[in-house]
């Protein structure tokens, strides 16, 4: 068994048969960050210029364009670090797998399997990245659990994160190499994402259901 | 320093000072279900002995009943766990410090300290605790955001949950003494409760809003 140092802390962490990145990481943030726009700017064109969908205000698509990338970072990117455990081991140049090396540096929990980790990613990735786009189609279609649903996600998307900093900071924030790059801009900012879309989601849809539950009349004493 | 043989599994796990239980197991559990039943059936009289509660209906009631139970567990006995790092060393006696001592036979992760159970169990504690009694007070003045606040208060029930369960799947049960008693009934069965009962309040209130989301006047295109 060949064993090779791995530029993840702690440093004594045991990742035996690392394969280094085989790609720079500007590439890596070069191909999500375009892959992002991509999604976001096709599902505004799909939401504003389909004749169906012209009953959608400007804040529901933008809703919808949320709902349609967060989905699917979720399914894809985070269900790629669920099923392949071996990741930091891939030779094949494997863009997700060369994705995950590289955050791992930020956090090295996602190589060293933490239990948290992989179920708080497993619920991420196989719950509620389906029900994103899900969530989309009903914005579309205005079906009246639209808001339901985009609460049950935005709570669940916050909570996870919430859970994900809550453990780093009991943990004495050990699993983070210290550059600017890896603890402030992948650990902390990316992440501080997922706690201020999903709360303002949250907002939007408490409100739109305040409203709708204010109004609808209040019936005699039912069963 | 004493080192004491303690009850937990693993059985090699490090805590310093243990001081057994100083109660049987039948009185924390007797005291437990005790104040479960007072508390209930307080909230189910005080929701339909006053007058002005009389608009509520059987399943309103029993919501409010389960709202007021599980959120002074939340706030008193998890909370305890939470800020009572040193439970295990508790020699005075008290309830809630040999409450945990018990239940730890079933998940040892509290006396360990583990980062994810005391991050959801913060949560839990003092998030989900408090809100459950303002969730009483707004299924009793009939708040139009009651319905919002049931959903979000049970998403967080049942995912804190799901990860507990998960992380311990994940680490092979190592946690849990194997007697029927800790494995069955405290692991298994008192933490599916918290599955369930939210599983049917998120129901409910899904089926709430989507009523009156779906009667509220769809308005011409809005900003």
């Amino acid at each position: 068994m060949t064993v090779r140092a791995h530029p993840y802390f702690p440093l004594d962490l045991h990742l035996p048969e690392y394969v280094p990145l085989q790609v720079d990481f500007v590439y890596i943030l070069g191909v999500f960050f375009a892959a992002v726009v991509l999604v976001f700017a096709g599902t505004w064109v799909l939401s504003g210029g389909c004749r169906r969908h012209k009953h959608l205000t400007t804040t529901e698509r933008l809703l919808a364009c949320w709902f349609m990338v967060t989905g699917l970072i979720h399914f894809v990117i985070e269900g790629w670090v669920v099923a392949k455990a071996d990741f930091y081991q891939d030779a094949s140049g494997n863009y997700l797998s060369d994705t995950w090396k590289e955050y791992s540096k930020a956090d090295s929990r996602y190589a060293s399997r933490d239990s948290f980790i992989i179920s708080m990613e497993a619920i991420t990735a196989f719950l509620w990245g389906p029900l994103c786009p899900l969530l989309v189609h009903a914005i579309f279609a205005v079906k009246p659990w639209r808001y339901t649903l985009m609460a049950v996600v935005s709570v669940g998307q916050i909570y996870g994160d919430v859970l994900y900093y809550g453990t780093c900071f009991l943990e004495g924030f050990i699993h983070s190499r210290p550059e600017p790059l890896y603890f402030w801009f992948y650990f902390v900012l990316i992440n501080a994402i997922w706690i201020v879309v999903p709360f303002l989601c949250l907002l939007h849809a408490w409100n739109k259901i305040s409203a709708a539950v204010g109004s609808s009349k209040p019936k005699a004493k039912r069963r």
